[in-house]
């Protein structure tokens, strides 16, 4: 954990706005405070307000295993991560793994979709009720010292989605489908564009079948290569981000 | 599974040279072949000796599960992946699931070390033995449809690796510390290196010490950057080499 992150209501409003605010801890983020960065009275951390400003909290004192900070917060948020994810819904075990990852990485939302290689008993497990997503995006935040917690949206019918709820999920930009077999890199397709978003499609294992990327074309997704290698959705995901998020910071 | 990977020992010495030879699977790899290709006589899959050749199988028969295969070899033999990783040793857990990515993701070798912030147990764990690795890294090249098995060396002794041994496992090319604070890109000094290999290193949680850092300026490493956001190591391992593959591909 690099950044603790606070939600809204732990800091009181009238204290978010002014130079300094209180905030007293217990559980599992007192635990970390004073096991792993074993703080005392006076240490300096990083915190957050969840979709809020960064900040430096100073620990004020220590008693019960309740840690109390005066946390100074800085006057911008920082924008939301310009690239967003379109994935075919993973296995469970999967996704539960990639949720804290995305969000290190980076991504404004996440829409999962269903898709004909995506099988339908995938949408009827907890790894997709923010009960169990909601702390792991928080993990990757906290890892990645970002405030932004990605949206989340969760399609069971992918040409309902395409058709009829895309284009108010993601308005402009680029739409990039990430496919083993096309020539054209994802990075020169990213390096090329001029657009402001990025929303970036990756399938299932096995891939789109036809129709589904013939619909995503027909919506107006371009398509990028991924190299000779055919990877796991888990490692495409990270690898993918990875690439897309590089490949904007080169060029500006 | 991409591609079934054959032992050279199953594969006759006279059959392998010629233009066809004959192989039987049984076990799970015909059961792959079976159950999730659903192969029948005539089928043809992608077939690989290992550190061999690739190739085409044709199924000619199917008898209580096992699987005859005529296959047909090409001549040439891949080259291994140019990019080499020096990496701290992760926890048992995280070090498991990374044998396949990173075989999948492509690297020569991986030069397991001990660095001050690894845990000393780390080392003890089955995950560090051939008969736990070497079975993830041919799952991670079926994956990726490679035949070159990375090498493997383990190092507990950090001083001694760096100074005494790793001129020998990699005498030349770039070699790249991936630091969170480094201003340069890790992709673009890859872009502008005009050296064959890369040795790309990255630390433990919580980074090198002064001491580590230090000696690897010394020994010739390069810092660069990894971007703003710090990613757990399993993360930062598979966005580093998607990115180090992907700025080679671009320049190439």
């Amino acid at each position: 954990v690099n950044l603790i992150l606070l939600e809204p209501a732990e800091v009181s409003e009238r204290a978010a706005e002014s130079p300094g605010s209180r905030v007293s801890l217990s559980g599992p983020r007192a635990n970390h405070l004073l096991k792993v960065l074993k703080v005392a009275p006076g240490s300096e951390v990083r915190v957050g307000i969840l979709d809020g400003p960064c900040g430096i909290g100073t620990v004020q004192s220590i008693v019960d295993g309740t840690v109390a900070l005066h946390c100074a917060f800085e006057a911008t948020v920082p924008s939301p991560p310009r690239v967003d994810l379109l994935l075919a819904l993973p296995r469970p075990k999967v996704m539960r793994r990639l949720w804290a990852q995305i969000a290190a990485l980076g991504v404004g939302q996440i829409i999962l979709t269903n898709a004909e290689r995506v099988e339908r008993n995938y949408f009827d497990t907890h790894v997709l009720t923010p009960e169990c997503y909601g702390p792991l995006l928080i993990d990757g935040l906290q890892q990645a010292r970002d405030t932004r917690r990605p949206q989340v949206s969760i399609h069971k019918q992918f040409k309902v989605l395409i058709e009829d709820h895309l284009d108010t999920l993601f308005p402009s930009g680029l739409r990039l489908l990430a496919e083993p077999a096309a020539t054209k890199p994802v990075a020169a397709i990213v390096r090329e564009s001029g657009d402001d978003r990025i929303l970036l499609a990756i399938g299932p294992e096995g891939g789109w079948n036809r129709f589904e990327t013939a619909l995503l074309r027909a919506h107006g997704f371009q398509s990028g290569g991924m190299g000779p290698r055919t990877l796991r959705t888990d490692t495409a995901c990270v690898a993918l981000l990875a690439i897309v998020h590089d490949a904007r910071i080169n060029v500006r």
